[in-house]
């Protein structure tokens, strides 16, 4: 593809290469002419910018040596070799979210390139294909090229009670329609995708456990973002449109953003070299699994924007003349024991991580879970304690505007005032950021993709149960209270 | 005033009566030619348009019988004349919060009435004054011509380590700046004002305990909404620019919404029968006091919103299929426990009235502090839970433009819907209104409002701690304990 | 019976009434010779004492005007002819609980008495009985000789997944095995009896919903504590054989326990006198369901054993002297707000309590099911605050004997001072308290009890969920929302 | 001394090791003639037995190779060579905690020996002095002879508003009342003392920060525990006098229990080769401090036992016939998440582990504090899980005693029958066994311990609060909010 011919070194460079590939994005009901200028895209752009920035200032923190390219290549392309690559992932993103204070949205495709990584090894190794050795051929071209990859796994489902063959609509999960000799075409879409307009390819991967039946559903390609057979329609955010007002206060964090989209497939033919998975459905739900376990863990990156909210917390605090306050201080600190629980476990997950037989290394899956179950929790109580924090005000200030008017300009500033030695407009950015994350664009990526991105409670909660090893706990109380083993069968 | 030659007797008569005022009202830098027509300021007149309208399908519910003005009056405008009055308060508030789904901002009025009541029968018994009579001359009016009366309180404080005399610019705290024979003149700003501009009245009212040099300070005024001397500058809320888009999905709730302002008086005379205290420095603490106890008991209303959020929770589950899950209903039990309990402290507090001298009800303080301090923490959790019920489509959802357009209307049809029998529209409209509570225009209401309405949560633990009787807490545990009780001067 | 000839006036009337009983009382693998004079079961008989002693010190709290007996009796004893009867419940057990620190274990037969007032009523009009009448005529005896009266509701059960009249054994729940003309022949236990051996009579009722096959199930009858046919084994409670070591000190609270006991009935003859259901198993629920909401809101008696508690844990930090640090305070505020947030539920339970055919009040089922809820989790975390306070002291200090030698007495007087002023002894008693209520004796009755009386936490939520009206909640959101509301059938 | 002439190699053998010490050990009043033989400590000694066990059968886990002594020795002996030594403390913790459900008492050793390795050489860099090389002596010896080193620190501190030189009477704080030449004499006590009567020699160390007025409080000296000049007085537990009913069903887990003591050092000689601080008051802090961050994270122990505790509800819960219920299941899962939480800070602050200038690896502080915070939290919520799962049965089970006796045994046995094929004798013994932890003895260790032990969780906050950089949290806000960042002196 014309757009890269030369690898991308700066953030620079990755915002360049973005244009002029005539992507189909729809946002607001008309099609983007270029995302890369939109006001409302542009953010989510910057933010993975960020990701070469990082790169270029700290490459020891967000670069890594490859020994499947041979060269140093962005950490979000590298494929872990020990251990302290999987944890040097979550410091990379813990890092990024301070810098950002939003979705960087490049994990996933960090997280799946590790999963896919391990699973195609062990398929070939079962049904004697050749996918792993496809991957490390396209990996070893994008850590070249430095491109960003997207991973593409949540389906749109249809009716939830039926599997994947069974739905009415058969488009209602990505599906190969066609077999040819090069290739295969696929169909359907992928539903609350993190960072796609901004990536360079898409790795479409199945969403969940498979059975035979389900052997169309069972495909993983590789497919560039700008295929013209995909089309994109924005999700819009909570106070997106603020991005078209003009001004950068009332935006609260005006230079980043995250971005999710509707990615429609339609008929899209991908090469043989592209194919990652052909049907066999045996290992979708291993795929899911290795992804969504090192992606529960990817959420540390949360704690980054905790830093941020809680700095911005103690920030207004002292804008309003409180933070000496002892009811202050006790929160932030409690703010910050929940941000450092869930940094806890989300690390302890990385540190814990075993090799693969392919040579790369998978985090704890039960720390993994319990780390983004407590994602699913604090970030909420964080917010709820910097609204505390902030005061009323947060929501009923008046808009920029009005700051700006000559009439009702003066006014604001002279009433709005709060301790001597800070200007109003200081105090209404810091207010405006911690909207930005509590109830405005940010806050999807805080608060409700900490809900749901990689797994609803629930799911967290029906892995939990399977890894407690309930029956090795109850071995310990008899033990202790002197009763004799469960014989197998006793269980009720 | 021309605009009330007529007892205002339907919704649609209030809503007349509220057109043609000039008020000065500034929202997004620009001067609102008639705020009945603005499409982000008509959703908080509909709300209060809907007492009036409740008043009229419910009588029992939502009026009483007088016995100042003799006549029957809507509840918002009535002095309780017994406890099952102030049970009828909040009874009535939650079923508004129901039928709004926002705050009807027209509890601050009435929680003013009953504090103004009380207090300002005891200043005339110690100072001599004759605010009670001229109140009940100023009530008598306002029920016969059944008027929505707003209370102003919070001033906008400047430094808050100084008192109002000791501020560098005076009016960061109303006062008076001129005593003529026929009345005063006062100045300042009351900031975060509830439901101002839909308003004929306002009484404005100290903010907090004066000491004799803040004489100036302790100044309580009726004033109408439209006196020449009042600018009003409108908050910005979480996503209010959705309401200028045109289309009723996005909003969430269309129909309904909140209202702050920032209230400018410059230098607006009153004259002598409006005067409810004038340098009675000694019952400002009082007259505060009584009305934040009735009015934190007042956020009994949030459980109606409750209401509604369960109901939109409940929705979305069962449009996802998932509503026989038993984690769902879980956790719908759980929001309606969060619910209650608060409903159960404040609708207590006002079972546990008290006859004031005056002769009216005043709630209990304990109980109505206990009542606001779960409102400051409840709806959260309940929010919290309505977002994990609804899912991450709530937040990727394309907008209604995108809908409505003909090349990704078709496509976005087809891929978003939900279980069979239940349409795209219905589900996102669902989604929507939960996005609005959560994250929008009335999470403002139910969430951030919740924790600074009538107090932060700080304020509430002063007061428990003020009325907790730790000493005779002590005493009884002492008495179990078999220890000496203390003596007087041995406390720590 | 010989033991109530004259009615008793006061706590030691009362305590003699129970002397030379002859009950057949098994504790520590011994039968009790004199249950008044044992040290374990003493304490439990102090605590209903001092419900005769409230009556007789504070009449209006603990006595009420009876119309079925024309007299004052005692409340405990009183049918509700008022809503204010229903709410002085309340406030008498929250006294109670100030008192005792403990279970006074007299609840149970009040909410009974209630529950059978209003169920025998409809028994009659159904199925042309006579059961109120006999109830009025045993209780007009009963006030007039001012008698404890316990309940026995809670059956040992058996195998949970099968029907009374399916267990192999048929003795797990208690059921007639034979009908005479001149009254009946029960058989069973009844399990946890709070209050048994210190009662004078008890209401024996079934324990859940009834099918017309459980018939024999479906019994109701008045007996007397000391017929030859029951025996009573006592439960054992943490620490409980502190009391057999002499000194007060280690007790924590030496003077008032709870009482749990196994009752069983070998073949006990009911004549038809008191006989109040016999078959009519369409009433059981009713019965049940009546019961359980008096007893749910009953709970609110656990504030008074919070005002202890916090009572408590404030004169240990002024003894550790540390009663002024911030921390210190939150966390006695947070104590005093969830005891509150409790009391809010249950005491506006019976603020909104119903006249019932029969007459009498009874209590808003959702409320007191709310106020139970919280009964199960918040005196747990008061609880832990207390044991923070405290400090590790609590659980590391020496026994009294300890104390009392002549070796160890002076070492540990000398190193176990905490700030001047403050004696040993006195700190000890106070943490031996602490202890007592979280870990010991009373700590069965402040959390365990708290757990699983009247009904463990699923039982509460099973009631909140069907009263929770879903199906109007969700009108409400979809009404908002601008959705159709659900047709019929449309329910998932 | 006499009884160290062979190294300890088996449980066995160090249980002899302890026989014929001659410590002054009261309990209940009285000296105890052999500790070893008293059915109260016995448990105590039997846990730190089982770290022997463990050891032997599984050296991996609970042994290491020392460079000290170059043996092989038990890991609480081990100064950490590795980041995965510290790591491997953490599951040999979680392992015994599994399979004593106790505190085995043996971590303050373990964490005093390596606080005291790096503390000493920094003394020495500064001082000139020779503590490192006479602590590896005294390490060497003791790793060849197997002892078990407990760590002495907690001071009984007097009035807590006073500096130790400030105090009334010196002895609050132990302290060095000569200096000879040879040696020092010291005399005090400490409080609370975790293991020390089943223990070889103390580690007696200052408790807090000093200053230099404070010199003669810098004591740090290894001590025997059978110096004449001690005298131990026992602590008493919840439920600790079970141990002397025999049998061993009442007391829930009757193998395996915690101990602590007061420690009185009568004016102890101390050689000066068993000195490792003496006057250094500017090294107090570090090593407290150094102690503290390793013993905080010492306490995932806890996960263990709560490994213990969720065993024991599930089965339990299996007993019932319930555990196929979904809130069964969820309750356990959330048990689960709990105690996964917890453990996941725990061994992240041991992976994140840094070199010491003496060569030993000391943990990351911050999660060391935050797994201690969660420590002071989750048990007690694990706890109130298992009572809800077990049943308000747990506090009502008559005694042991009363299922002996010829009259009530039978009865109980009938009664008191779970679902079937579960025996009434093993169904108490759980639930005996949930009571040890919830209420007794072991409550002690689960609850009360975790909330106090290695500091209560004020300091936890204040250390979280130190160490949070709230200035980096700002200025990461500040950016993003487009403010300028505070200018030194800017900080309110």
């Amino acid at each position: 593809m014309a757009w890269a011919t030369m690898p991308i070194r700066t953030a620079d460079e990755y915002i360049a290469s973005l244009r002029n590939r005539k992507l189909k994005v729809y946002l607001f009901g008309e099609k983007v002419e270029e995302p890369v200028d939109h006001p409302v895209i542009r953010p989510s752009i910057n933010a993975i910018a960020d990701t070469y920035r990082l790169a270029e200032e700290d490459p020891q923190l967000a670069s890594a040596q490859s020994s499947i390219s041979g060269t140093r290549t962005n950490r979000f392309l590298h494929v872990t070799e020990s251990v302290d690559d999987v944890v040097m992932q979550n410091r990379m993103q813990r890092r990024l979210g301070q810098r950002t204070g939003t979705c960087f949205q490049r994990c996933v495709g960090m997280d799946a390139l590790n999963a896919l990584y391990s699973t195609t090894f062990e398929i070939d190794a079962r049904h004697g294909t050749s996918y792993h050795a496809r991957l490390k051929t396209l990996l070893a071209g994008w850590q070249r090229e430095n491109f960003v990859i997207g991973g593409a796994m949540t389906d749109v489902k249809g009716d939830r009670s039926k599997a994947p063959h069974e739905q009415e609509d058969p488009d209602m999960f990505v599906h190969i329609t066609e077999r040819r000799p090069d290739g295969v075409v696929i169909r359907g879409a992928k539903a609350h995708q993190t960072g796609c307009i901004n990536s360079h390819w898409l790795l479409v991967m199945p969403t969940m456990r498979l059975s035979a039946a389900d052997k169309d559903y069972a495909v993983c390609a590789a497919v560039p973002v700008d295929h013209p057979g995909i089309t994109y329609i924005y999700g819009r955010q909570s106070c997106d449109s603020r991005a078209l007002e003009g001004g950068d206060i009332d935006q609260g964090n005006a230079l980043y953003g995250g971005q999710e989209a509707l990615i429609v497939f339609e008929d899209v033919f991908v090469p043989n070299d592209h194919i990652l998975m052909n049907g066999e459905t045996d290992f979708a739900a291993t795929l899911v699994e290795r992804f969504t376990s090192y992606h529960r863990r990817s959420y540390v990156c949360k704690t980054g924007l905790g830093d941020v909210m809680i700095g911005a917390a103690a920030t207004i605090a002292d804008y309003n003349g409180a933070s000496k306050a002892s009811h202050v201080r006790d929160k932030l600190v409690e703010m910050a024991h929940l941000n450092e629980t869930i940094y806890g476990a989300g690390i302890a997950a990385s540190h814990e991580s075993k090799r693969t037989k392919a040579g790369n290394y998978q985090c704890d899956d039960m720390l993994a879970n319990v780390c983004k179950h407590n994602v699913t929790r604090f970030p909420y109580e964080i917010s709820r304690l910097a609204q505390d924090l902030a005061g009323g005000l947060m929501v009923t200030l008046p808009s920029d505007q009005d700051f700006k008017s000559e009439v009702t300009g003066p006014i604001l500033q002279k009433y709005l005032k709060g301790r001597p030695g800070v200007s109003t407009d200081n105090r209404r950015r810091v207010l405006r950021l911690i909207e930005n994350m509590t109830l405005g664009r940010n806050a999807v990526g805080y608060l409700t993709e900490s809900m749901h991105g990689a797994g609803s409670p629930q799911a967290q909660r029906v892995q939990i149960q399977r890894m407690m090893d309930l029956d090795g706990k109850k071995a310990l109380a008899q033990k202790l209270a002197g009763v004799a083993p469960d014989k197998p069968g006793d269980k009720s």
